[in-house]
């Protein structure tokens, strides 16, 4: 039995993803960032990063997307979300995720989360206005370079199907029009219409 | 037979130091920064992100620390470099290398590559005059809540022990004093006192 601790809106979206597709047993519980509780002293115990996602299992804490999603695949081998018998297909899963969460993400967070890297309200602004810019070319290599077909590698569906779709949410607030994307828009819609996929979707929107 | 593209001073060093570890084969190629040449049309064609490491095999590139860094622990097993058989164990692992790449080192590179964020000047000169504090937050974290003795992990030396020496070796361009966190800093000693990181370290030196 796991306990995730997610909010709405986050990358979290992507490990709450894995764990239904993988028929886990697991308990959603949400993190209320409009009061701030991933600062709160009862969530810096679990987790003192202060972020979600958090998977609790009964061995401990873990965090970062790329470790949930990668321990997902190992604990439930049957639901088949990374080839775990080749390393090299592996490595490429964990790169393509590693891109993700170093790269993606952090252009993303540089429209809500600057004061991580300056303090001066103007510079903030600044980080701000690049976003369309730096979320968009990290999305056009992943379009002419990385995505696959059907899936990000290729026939295999996996992990990063999820995780793409997840940060692919992020687009439009981003101020990057997905359809200039024509493959991320057409696997978003693809993983969209998943019923697993959408039933945690709205789950999300649904924990209070 | 392997082949690394690194540049001295990079994220490339725990690649390096990995494969060397590991006792693999392979050839390192020095990418030359001061010439741009990751932005050649010769290096983009190997790796279309244009950032080292690359590591090339015969079924392909790999790209991203975290990605390799697993590669090699299981392309080479008998290196004990993870703990491959224990998923739970290696996610503690996976989380630590995410930590670096997507929050330590997007830290530190808001010193020399702010450019990625934002354009106005003022803005990358307030990025600069954070990173003190930011990659200073980070260590923080990773001396009271991360770093095990006398390994990352404890008793059992892994790949996250090399990648967290290749990061500390920044604190001091970045503006933070190594001494502030002596479990890093004792960490580092040990570390650089290895034949073998010494003589990666030194290699990465004359490499032209």
């Amino acid at each position: 039995m796991f306990t995730l601790y997610f909010a709405p809106h986050t990358c979290a979206l992507a490990s709450h993803i894995a764990l239904e597709q993988a028929g886990a047993s697991y308990k959603a519980v949400r993190v209320d960032f409009s009061r701030n509780d991933q600062r709160s002293s009862d969530f810096l115990r679990i987790n003192p990063k202060g972020r979600v996602p958090v998977l609790a299992t009964d061995r401990g804490v873990l965090t970062e997307t790329p470790a949930i999603l990668m321990f997902i695949c190992q604990s439930f081998p049957d639901a088949r979300l990374a080839p775990l018998d080749d390393a090299f297909a592996l490595a490429r899963i964990n790169a393509f995720n590693s891109y993700l969460c170093s790269t993606v993400h952090v252009a993303h967070a540089h429209r809500m989360r600057g004061y991580r890297w300056a303090d001066d309200p103007l510079a903030i602004a600044a980080m701000q206005k690049k976003v369309p810019q730096s979320v968009g070319e990290c999305f056009e290599v992943i379009e002419r370079e990385m995505l696959q077909s059907p899936w990000v590698m290729g026939d295999h569906y996996s992990v990063s199907d999820i995780y793409l779709f997840t940060l692919a949410q992020w687009l439009e607030a981003d101020g990057v029009d997905p359809e200039r994307f024509p493959k991320v828009a057409d696997h978003r819609r693809r993983m969209s219409q998943h019923p697993v996929v959408s039933k945690v979707v709205a789950s999300e929107l649904a924990i209070s």
